[in-house]
């Protein structure tokens, strides 16, 4: 009995978006594990059991994702959007450094469309230049930080994918990054909230940094600011690959 | 008759990594148009006119497209990765601002696994944090730009990936890039440079930042920096979660 674990991105919502790769794993897989929503979009068939489980308990999903692959289980840790950015790929990497008892396991990561790109692409083109992947949550590191990163990237004038940019436990952080955003970028830059990218429910809005408020945004939400260059073209956003 | 453009990401290089969403779009198509390699990607079939280009032609090739599809054609044209960074969309956004005749085409972005995410993914979870995404070429924005970006990167605690780090026309920039960040992140930061991914010619190779020379990218290498908590385990490279 050989097991394995794959950590999968399912893409963004949108089926069309799930890679031929990530479709095999989910094939071959006796077990699926993730949150509750990205393992309820895997259908049940005969060989394969599901393990649903809620938000923020991330290391012990990973752990488990270990043990069963260790007792010769195929397991597919399934993600949203890339397992790589703000999803499970670290959370198993953390799990392993704890149990090192379990780094001879196969491991794989197989990687997604990602919510930023998906988001862009929806939008036109506003990371269509250098870019900074930012996650607003304060949940695993200090505020401070995400303060000096969003100041950091603004003075190197990078466009910014902000993910996890509110929550119902965390309503107020999110006026705050608008706050330091408009300090430092002008209240003429240009800001993209798409919700619930890729699917029915899909909502995208640009508007100005004046414009925004923090209600624009929940945790169904990516959002993208454009850098100094970042413009409106009939009904897309795009960043021209040029600043000369 | 009513013609559009697709600009549809084919990912880094294997076709298990092609969405279907672009795969059906390539099946519908009547034109590829693209840079050589990434055409001969798509296979030739009866009613299918490819369109291989030069590289620098970008706004060239997508004005072209806009041409094609305002005469009734279906057009994809095909970046590597995802048109979103580093690649076609931006472009295909650039000629039509210039060519406003054509602002009420159909034009779709179809996004795909860009080259970082699947370099990522290859090495383990080394852009789990916060990250950015820096093209290192200087033809189309000044060096100070490129030096600048870095500089804030760093002071940011950013983990970073760069795109086009060398070139045989842009030899020593790199070398530039590598001193900036030795000088900024200290010589034990980690760096992972990642030729040629998911293709059979791959090549995953990490060092530290003392150890780094010009010599191990070239065009078909996107180079992955730590932060400063990214750490080696075992075989993989990851980024942990959080900086607490």
């Amino acid at each position: 009995m050989s097991g394995w674990v794959a950590i999968a991105g399912l893409g963004p919502g949108d089926e069309a978006l799930v890679t031929p790769e990530v479709q095999a794993a989910l094939e071959a897989a006796s077990d699926v594990i993730g949150y509750i929503p990205y393992v309820k979009r895997v259908a049940p068939r005969p060989g394969l059991t599901r393990h649903p489980s809620d938000n923020r308990v991330e290391l012990d999903r990973a752990l488990h994702a270990l043990q069963l692959a260790a007792e010769g289980a195929k397991v597919v840790v399934v993600s949203s959007g890339d397992p790589g950015v703000f999803a499970m790929a670290a959370a198993v990497f953390e799990a392993l450094e704890k149990h090192p008892e379990h780094l001879e396991t196969e491991i794989r990561v197989l990687p997604g469309i990602t919510a930023m790109l998906a988001a862009a692409a929806r939008a036109g083109a506003p990371l269509g230049h250098d870019f900074c992947a930012i996650n607003l949550s304060d949940n695993l590191k200090p505020w401070s930080q995400v303060e000096q990163r969003l100041r950091m990237a603004a003075r190197g004038d990078f466009a910014m994918a902000f993910y996890n940019p509110r929550s119902r436990t965390r309503p107020y952080q999110f006026g705050e990054a608008l706050e330091i955003l408009r300090e430092e970028c002008g209240p003429e830059r240009l800001i993209t909230f798409a919700r619930a990218v890729t699917t029915p429910e899909e909502q995208i809005t640009t508007v100005t940094l004046a414009e925004a408020t923090p209600e624009m945004a929940d945790m169904r939400t990516v959002v993208i600011l454009g850098n100094s260059a970042t413009r409106r073209l009939g009904r897309y956003i795009y960043t021209p690959r040029s600043a000369l």
